[in-house]
């Protein structure tokens, strides 16, 4: 449904451009939410987009289309502008978008802007650019409404209505002490309701969650979901307050996460777009399939070493599909269960044991059940117990390492702090093919007595 | 970091047990949050579970704590319970997730406890289950600030200091007609910041966002993530406001389904919960492989049809995992990048035939490279140019069918409204091993005149 509005509004759109209805565009771009835009931006060549975007009139509109545009979409359309107009956007941008801007601008070009945004909020954006960008100081806004301890319920509503404030999220007031660090947080709710006399520590509640500058993104992320608040302080090693995290950012670290994962773990490169050109398609997708190409180059040296065996039992060629399949199977649920419980919580780094102790007991059961199916089809089809019991115990070994080696390498990789979701793709399931198939052709051959 | 805190609450809360120490821990349990309560209790046994949950003083705090603990969990915890202190809590409990929680008891106790409840809100939790539990019906709250139209400012502060309203996001307050009809919002800055004597009408915004009851509930999602808002009001068919839904619940949402689609595309089944036992995890991720166990006989039988092939040519079988890895791999990739771009909105189902074409372009590109290097190494191993074209044609036709299937199978899914991700798993990557396994010997048999 939503898909829907969004393509009659790209259809009416593209429509009205081939017409060069001017001043029916002029309505509907300065109607339209900035996130709508940008889906509509995707779909149109520059041109297009430089002019639709000049026909909006508010100038923080602006902005957010901005901060919603594509990186791509983005920096061509930066490129295509005059200087001085970009200039005036950026000083009515939030801090940290315009701080996400500049960080994606080439060297010369993101000086160049800071300089002519002097004394309009560049020291706050050169301050945000110091911290790395995936840890709570790289995600955090320097705007938020920080009041004295003494300060009265009334002092507070009238500071409220003569400034103006620019803060992202007014809805928590922190209270800091006379050194600026955090001791607070009250919210306008509680400032409506108490007596307009009553100074804020009175009423703040004192027991505040905040966290420190160079805490990791993720962790911030899964603080506010899990204490359900709209925005966590974030303080300096002084305990100083500095800025906060706001509850739509932690949305969009949530959904960048799983999608990251979710890419890595398929071995396609955390960085894949999906609107890229064929070429730099393949290009990204190209050397994730290297591990994969390896890995069947060297099963292809160990069914090589047996090749008498296959010489005298040609049919032992057809179990290597289901060896493998099964195998590869049983390794992706395990690793893909381990990775997400880590980035979930579910499952902490310190159960290594028990964690990798249960896939291997599943993978068993699992092998054992497999195993006897088909051992017994190879039974029916060829009537030689040996060939059968074979073909039983490869799956059983094959599906028993794939859950070993499934989750023992994210829980390792989790454990040198490396991503756990890298390990999972080509990685792991290159690993179990070549095991499986060696497995395979030792066990045939013992008990075939070749 | 966070996960240190938890094991070292955990570990504190274990060793007061055992030493009975009652007033330390009494002391714990009433200062901890209950997000942090749900993990402990992760690691107790029922007894003790008991044991904490009545050391909580507030009433309330035990029903956060209900609303956070796992649905096994907290399914004993309540049959382990005096049923009138069931009651007693879920009347302190917001209505959204006492819906929650009675969807998830048995019947008889359901009914039960609302009959207890009566008068206490039961009528607006039987509302609340009458809606599908995926829809923004399902999730919403129904405690929300309605106001009407020509109230002033005063008076809304006024109303705001006297009533003791139970909301869970009194950020926005909502305007309605004399027909409770959504007609605008306005929010509790606005109110501290305009004179007293306005009327709410003439400084509400009347472009509000609102979701329809029936709207799933990651469609609704989507639009809080969008338009980046703390809540989104929920509508009848009338447009009369009766719910709202925040964006707490958004990033659960989000969390959750990203698990979902994660768990799907590995074929483990998106019920699973990885502290279940072995058995119970075995017996879940049993039927998931059956397909890749089923594709693999079907792979057996078409290499069984050409054994005459292997009994000449015995090298053939050690090109099989090479193929098949390949081809599993692309197909992986493929799947992955349309069910992700399909639920992150950046690709559109109405795109179906550019995004299958990108694909099976890309498919076929990383087909030449890969066939290319693949016969090279067929060539030196064995020099035979035959075996080497036919190798290298098996990966290009493999890679190329993968990428295929890859793409069009979730997106004939996402069309026809069956989750892609489903598809994505065991199917995709099964019937590419057919494919794969089919053409090598089709194509190897031709060309080396079988």
């Amino acid at each position: 449904m939503h898909n829907d509005r969004n393509k009659i509004l790209v259809d009416s759109i593209k429509r009205l451009l081939r017409r060069g209805a001017v001043t029916h565009l002029r309505k509907i771009v300065n109607k339209t939410h900035a996130a709508d835009l940008s889906i509509v931006f995707r779909s149109l060549p520059l041109v297009n987009q430089h002019k639709l975007f000049n026909m909006i009139e508010d100038v923080e509109h602006k902005g957010i289309l901005f901060s919603e545009l594509e990186e791509n979409i983005l920096l061509d359309l930066i490129e295509a502008m005059n200087f001085d107009d970009v200039v005036v956007i950026l000083e009515h941008m939030p801090t940290d978008d315009v701080a996400d801007l500049i960080g994606k601008l080439p060297g010369d070009k993101s000086d160049a802007l800071l300089e002519a945004m002097k004394n309009e909020g560049s020291e706050e954006v050169e301050g945000l650019l110091s911290y790395d960008d995936d840890t709570a100081g790289g995600i955090m806004v320097p705007d938020f409404i920080a009041i004295k301890e003494d300060t009265t319920a009334k002092e507070v509503i009238e500071s409220l209505q003569n400034e103006n404030l620019d803060v992202e999220m007014p809805f928590y007031l922190y209270v800091v002490d006379e050194y600026e660090r955090l001791v607070g947080v009250s919210s306008l709710r509680q400032l409506v309701v108490v007596h307009s006399a009553t100074p804020i520590k009175e009423f703040m509640t004192t027991d505040v969650f905040s966290v420190q500058t160079d805490m990791d993104q993720e962790e911030v992320a899964k603080i506010v979901a899990r204490y359900d608040i709209l925005a966590v302080p974030v303080v300096d090693e002084t305990n100083k307050l500095v800025g906060i995290v706001t509850v739509d950012d932690v949305i969009d670290i949530f959904r960048a996460e799983a999608t990251e994962d979710i890419l890595r773990m398929a071995g396609v490169g955390e960085e894949y777009i999906e609107t890229r050109s064929v070429l730099s398609s393949t290009r990204i997708r190209l050397p994730w399939l290297f591990a994969s190409c390896l890995g069947g180059v060297i099963a292809f040296f160990i069914i090589n070493m047996f090749e008498e065996n296959l010489i005298k039992f040609a049919y032992l060629a057809a179990f290597i599909p289901i060896i493998m399949g099964m195998g590869g199977n049983v390794g992706t649920q395990s690793s893909t269960i381990v990775v997400r419980g880590l980035a979930t919580g579910r499952i902490n780094i310190r159960d290594f044991w028990p964690v990798v102790i249960k896939e291997l007991t599943v993978g068993l059961l699992l092998g054992i059940v497999y195993g006897l199916l088909i051992g017994v089809v190879a039974q029916f089809q060829y009537s030689k117990q040996m060939l059968a019991i074979s073909v039983g115990l490869a799956v059983l070994t094959s599906m028993s390492v794939a859950a070993l080696v499934g989750s023992l390498v994210p829980m390792l990789f989790a454990r040198i702090h490396v991503d756990p979701a890298v390990a999972t793709g080509p990685f792991v399931t290159t690993s179990i093919d070549i095991i499986s198939v060696y497995f395979y052709f030792q066990i045939s051959a013992i008990l075939l007595g070749i």
